[in-house]
């Protein structure tokens, strides 16, 4: 059954990749090669953008970069089955900008496709996993706060299912069930480094992250940061033999930590990220302490340039917060060229941040009066609500 | 973690125990042993009678033999907090005599001490053990059927609540996470004896099952066979932590087979078991040709005479089916000195048997109309469906 060897953690290697961790600076071709997903090449983006009949700067720049059967995605958009779209969030804490970037994504997505979307708030496995010390009131709690961090997105009320796994449980048990009796022990200690020590709930988990892929009977397309992926090719495995289709999957890479590029933003270091209800006083204190590419002086960096490939600040405008290719190409060049300094792009950043969270919280505060709809009574939430998944 | 080494499976021995088997001819006092539960003995059986304010004929022939806290329980029964009481049944298909009789002594207790009854049907648990080949459907199917046969017990429709796993999870979810975290791979390898190629559903199970004995903040007694035990000893080590007491338990001897005195009633031998819905006609015939302890021929049987030990036709009588004590002296006697013959034993045992399974199975057609008062509308099952456990 071990056919993934231990492929995702490589405890000798320079950087690490799992659902729970991301230690080192991660090289994405090899992650690619570790995990046996596919880069999104020129003519597969081409035919993807043309489907979506509009481009999306996280796909031009390839933060979305690596992916398993869009192209098959795509055969079922263009012949008319169409397919669904499947992410969730982990609640174990407050958001950061990190995690809300996949699901304006999803939300182009939705937008362009007309797909449902399903979310799960895996307030069970948060409570799992030991280490974190959470109660499930605490997880609880957080899945309320995340969930109004992900409405605040806008994604479709009649086409979106929110839902908690504590919540949703009896409609998902008997298919978990199915998928569990598939998956044994050496299986998961393969692919996620369970060992003897793991508690039997953990163990168990993975079924339950997986059932959201087996929704529907047409495909399922998981956009996610690609630490996830390992549930994914457990799925693929088995989904076939359930009577489903294999998940395809469109893996983003990780917003760089304001600390420096390795690793990933971690709630064990606040200063790493910038949350969304984070308030402009904290977001400019953070932003002005990133990790720069600058030289030690204003001297230096007008003689010798600053190198934007690690300065965090030009990384947060070219991976999200300027859409623009045409300005990103000029702060690039000035940038390297010493024309522009460390603290004029933190400025620019920090403009763009504010702005962006200004506008997410005041939607993040109508949220509120929303949230039944995603969670109970949306079009597709009723649907859901009424169906035992077999 | 690993606190009772292997001591339920002992492939080396000369039977073996567990949940799933029971092999070999079971040496009862080595049993108690090995599990570390206590033999009842007089002084607290004839305690446990004053309390009941009645005797009856599972606990003064010990076939109720072996124990966990029940002088708590009796403590809890005395100083007015109470208890309550738990047992289940796994659905994988029918019902026999073998399984109903703690479900008659269940009754007997509850109407001693007016106690609540939490009845388990296991029907994930009969879904995930691979080599049975049941699909969901079947042991939903068969969750049903049993159901039938335990209401017809006659259990009180407003102390009693029969559930399903697949159905009832969602109350039991969050409290089944907390056991859960507390109970690793190790611990449940040794006590059960799963392997890495263990599926991840069959891991995580022993948390459901542990889960009914913390439905009340009460000490709970569990009246089931022995094999069941070490489930228990896990709620023991980790209630306490929980905020919950350790459940008390009281244990059975096996029912022998029809074949012999040897390992216990099999689906897969259809002829070592009478079931609940075997006609006249099938009963006769199986236990007319049941294992006997008579001599080959009667003239060698008058005049050696018949082992009772041996007689599985008078061991069922022993057993449950003929409570006076003078009457079971008496056959025991006449047996030995050769009056009695080896098909009058199985005689008098075809009259009991098929008066018994006339009775349960016209009790059993009622039980249609009373299904909903266990499940769902009764008064104790209206509060649990109303309770989140955590």
């Amino acid at each position: 059954m071990n056919i993934f060897g231990s492929q995702n953690r490589r405890e000798d290697s320079d950087f690490i990749v799992t659902p729970w961790t991301v230690e080192g600076e991660v090289d994405y071709n090899k992650l690619v090669e570790r995990f046996g997903t596919s880069i999104i090449d020129d003519k597969l983006m081409e035919r993807f953008v043309r489907a979506a009949g509009e481009d999306h700067h996280l796909l031009r720049r390839r933060i979305f970069f690596s992916h398993r059967d869009l192209d098959k995605v795509l055969d079922d958009w263009e012949n008319g089955r169409g397919f669904f779209l499947y992410t969730g969030r982990g609640p174990s804490g407050p958001m950061h900008i990190g995690h809300i970037i996949p699901f304006y994504f999803t939300k182009w997505l939705q937008d362009r496709f007309k797909a449902n979307i399903y979310i799960q708030l895996t307030d069970d496995e948060k409570f799992l996993e030991e280490s974190r010390g959470l109660t499930l009131e605490d997880t609880l709690k957080w899945s309320y706060e995340n969930t109004l961090d992900i409405i605040a997105v806008g994604l479709d009320p009649d086409k979106t299912f929110i839902f908690q796994n504590t919540e949703y449980i009896k409609n998902m048990y008997p298919i978990a069930l199915k998928v569990a009796r598939k998956i044994n022990f050496s299986w998961v200690r393969a692919v996620f480094g369970f060992t003897h020590e793991s508690n039997i709930g953990m163990i168990f988990y993975p079924a339950l992250q997986i059932v959201p892929a087996l929704f529907e009977k047409k495909r399922c397309l998981i956009p996610a940061a690609i630490d996830q992926d390992p549930y994914w090719r457990i799925q693929r495995d088995i989904a076939e033999s359930l009577g489903y289709y294999k998940t395809a999957a469109i893996h983003s890479k990780f917003l760089p930590p304001l600390t420096g590029p390795v690793g990933k933003m971690s709630a064990s270091r606040p200063e790493s990220a910038i949350y969304l209800n984070d308030d402009e006083k904290t977001v400019r204190k953070k932003i002005w302490v990133a990790y720069s590419g600058g030289q030690p002086t204003v001297e230096l960096h007008r003689k010798l340039g600053g190198n934007p490939e690690v300065d965090v600040a030009f990384q947060w405008l070219k991976f999200f917060f300027e859409p623009d290719d045409n300005k990103i190409k000029k702060l690039e060049e000035d940038y390297r060229m010493g024309k522009i300094l460390s603290g004029e792009m933190k400025t620019l950043l920090i403009e763009k941040v504010t702005a962006f969270l200004e506008e997410h919280q005041a939607k993040r505060e109508e949220a509120k009066e929303l949230l039944h709809l995603y969670k109970y009574d949306g079009e597709l939430a009723r649907e859901m609500w009424k169906k035992i998944h077999v």
